[in-house]
């Protein structure tokens, strides 16, 4: 019988031009001061997002100091630095204006800014402290700049361990942003290729929550709508950034993708590529799925092919639902070589991030270690071999 | 282009059998008083879920009084009476244990609790006093007993003004439920005639929102998932009260369309039905909706007819889509003409409940009146004339 917890308190604000709602929304958290979070490449400068953000908070009343350190992988040491930094200026609440790795960094400091210790002392796996967070965090507001962490919906941060390579999400009912602004008219300036690697990382937080034996109706139609809207989509914004349909197609699927991750939630394909960019952060998220997804999708569909004929018809196949369900994992696959390819990520491979076939052990232990809690949740039970196999298939790739 | 908000920050338990989860939910209300709110039939008494209820806040160190006075259509004297008792015995958090008479009634008592004056000095429409509500409610567990009201997914509370015919909805941020528990197995006991009123009330919700120009792709979904289980199951569980399968897809639809009330929203339908029961309290808010829409619905789609066709499609007209847009109104008019006679409300009259048709105008005026906010999200431009044509063709139907 159906049985589900829903539970998504963040305030969504999403339209082409609705970053303009932040200088007169009555929903902007309370206080005078705000911390805003970019990303150290410059980009949130150079665009010119920065200085608007800046702007419409002065039109609340609300002065701004910026951190503007955040890296790809970002770490816990820059969370405790920032953390550290909101402290002593009273900041009253965040603003995280970027990619995932900025807004998970300030979803990571809000949380820290408020509780006592490290960061780490709050992580629930690897070498974790496993304590309980004693103060709800400062207020967040979510501004995502591309179409694909889906952080802007869900209680998520991913932060690397500094000088180790433990890379674990965390969240919990207080790390939710309290406002996110989601507005397409921001990721017009996204590269092809980080439109391509966003696009995907969305994707696969769809694809993988309806596979979670974990259900819900609300996670199978947002699920749904987000795997067919990036499967018709995410080509054409790579070939064309400004198509503003595209665009915002895109970030309504990421959305949904990100409202599913807080509802069904990742699987192990998630697990595997956090060992990946643990291992090397300059891998980029979205690459390291695509490059595991054809070994893993094939090792799970064969080991539980059930729902997979569902998410070939999302991608167009309109046969798939007559087909055998032991069909599927083959005709999802075939869908999804061909999506990897016109969005321009077939070129790929771990080898050239340095990966070589003898790290996959190494790679499986650190998938259990780190992020062993989404290996339940997945619909068959993968063993140490079965994992350290999809490694090696990617790898010889 | 795509604009839309989306904040629903109930959290939602949904399932058969999960009221148990009252007595280990780590997400119940701060406190250790509550006050449970039921009906006067005495219903909650007799089916032992008062017992059940109070056991289970008990596990939880809860001690709580009962208010057992809620009647069909409540009102604001019990509103301020309930408030006012809540202050002296310093209740924590409230329950609504019931229908959406009971569950409104808390609703509205939890927002008068903690705020100075009468409850209709914060009416927005008719009388009321427009003021601005000074503090947060106390948090209130919604636990619905019919699957119709939608109440425990929106903000909004229906309260007559005692001594009155002004019968106004009203909801803020703060009025949403802090915690829904949704389970169909407390809903067996509902009769048939009460299973098809609370039913009808639901799918209407799905309608109305679904044409409301209020657009998102959530509320889209989610109304076309409750149009389309509420047309298949309604008359099964009408057949037969036990059947699970129907309770269940009728308690998610019930509280999916109770999303869409909050993110899209009601038109002027529940307008017209509001005057109706304002008329005469014995009127049952389904028993209106049903009685009004056949005649209301076919003006709409004279006036309006983009997304009918939709309606016809989830109701099973599966040739709806290739017809002409302008056939769309007649096609769901067909379909719901048959709902209506399938769950067995085709013998209900207007004149039965003491309707006359020299009260059209005076039933159009208060509907402008009191829920005159319903218009402005209605497709078409209503005209005090077209909407007191509707009631004179219900009237003499």
């Amino acid at each position: 019988m159906l049985n589900f917890q829903f539970f998504m308190p963040t305030r969504l604000i999403f339209g082409p031009g609705s970053l303009a709602q932040l200088g007169d929304t009555a929903h902007l958290p309370k206080g005078e001061k705000a911390m805003i979070f970019i990303g150290a490449s410059g980009a949130m400068v150079q665009n010119g997002y920065l200085a608007r953000v800046q702007g419409l908070l002065a039109e609340q009343g609300v002065r701004s100091v910026v951190y503007d350190k955040v890296r790809p992988n970002p770490e816990s040491a820059q969370v405790e630095e920032a953390a550290q930094t909101c402290r002593e200026l009273g900041v009253d609440f965040l603003v995280g204006l970027g990619g995932g790795s900025t807004i998970d960094t300030a979803k990571a400091v809000a949380l820290l800014a408020t509780n006592p210790g490290s960061y780490w002392d709050y992580m629930q796996g690897g070498s974790g402290g496993k304590m309980e967070t004693e103060h709800p965090g400062l207020p967040l507001v979510a501004i995502p700049t591309t179409a694909g962490t889906g952080t802007e919906a869900d209680p998520w941060t991913v932060i690397t361990k500094t000088g180790s390579q433990e890379k674990i999400g965390f969240g919990t009912d207080q790390t939710f942003p309290a406002l996110s602004i989601v507005d397409p008219e921001l990721m017009v300036s996204l590269s092809p290729r980080q439109t391509a690697y966003t696009g995907m990382d969305a994707f696969f937080h769809a694809v993988e929550s309806y596979l979670n034996t974990r259900r819900s109706p609300m996670n199978d139609m947002l699920a749904m709508e987000a795997v067919n809207l990036i499967g018709l989509y995410l080509p054409d914004a790579v070939a064309d950034g400004a198509n503003m349909e595209a665009r915002t197609a895109l970030a309504w699927a990421s959305t949904a993708a990100g409202i599913c991750e807080t509802i069904g939630g990742c699987i192990s394909h998630h697990s595997l590529e956090h060992a990946l960019s643990g291992f090397n952060p300059d891998l980029p998220h979205g690459a390291g799925l695509v490059l595991l997804a054809p070994h893993y999708f094939k090792r799970l569909g064969e080991m539980a092919p059930q729902r997979f004929s569902d998410l070939a018809l999302a991608l167009g196949d309109e046969e798939a639902q007559q087909r055998p369900e032991a069909d599927g994992p083959a005709l999802f696959l075939a869908q999804l070589v061909e999506l990897i390819q016109s969005v321009g990520l077939a070129d790929e491979k771990l080898t050239d991030y340095g990966f070589s076939e003898d790290q996959a052990d190494a790679l499986a232990q650190n998938a259990f270690e780190n992020m062993g809690k989404l290996f339940p949740v997945t619909p068959a039970k993968m063993s140490h071999d079965d994992v350290a196999g999809i490694f090696r298939a990617a790898i010889n790739a």
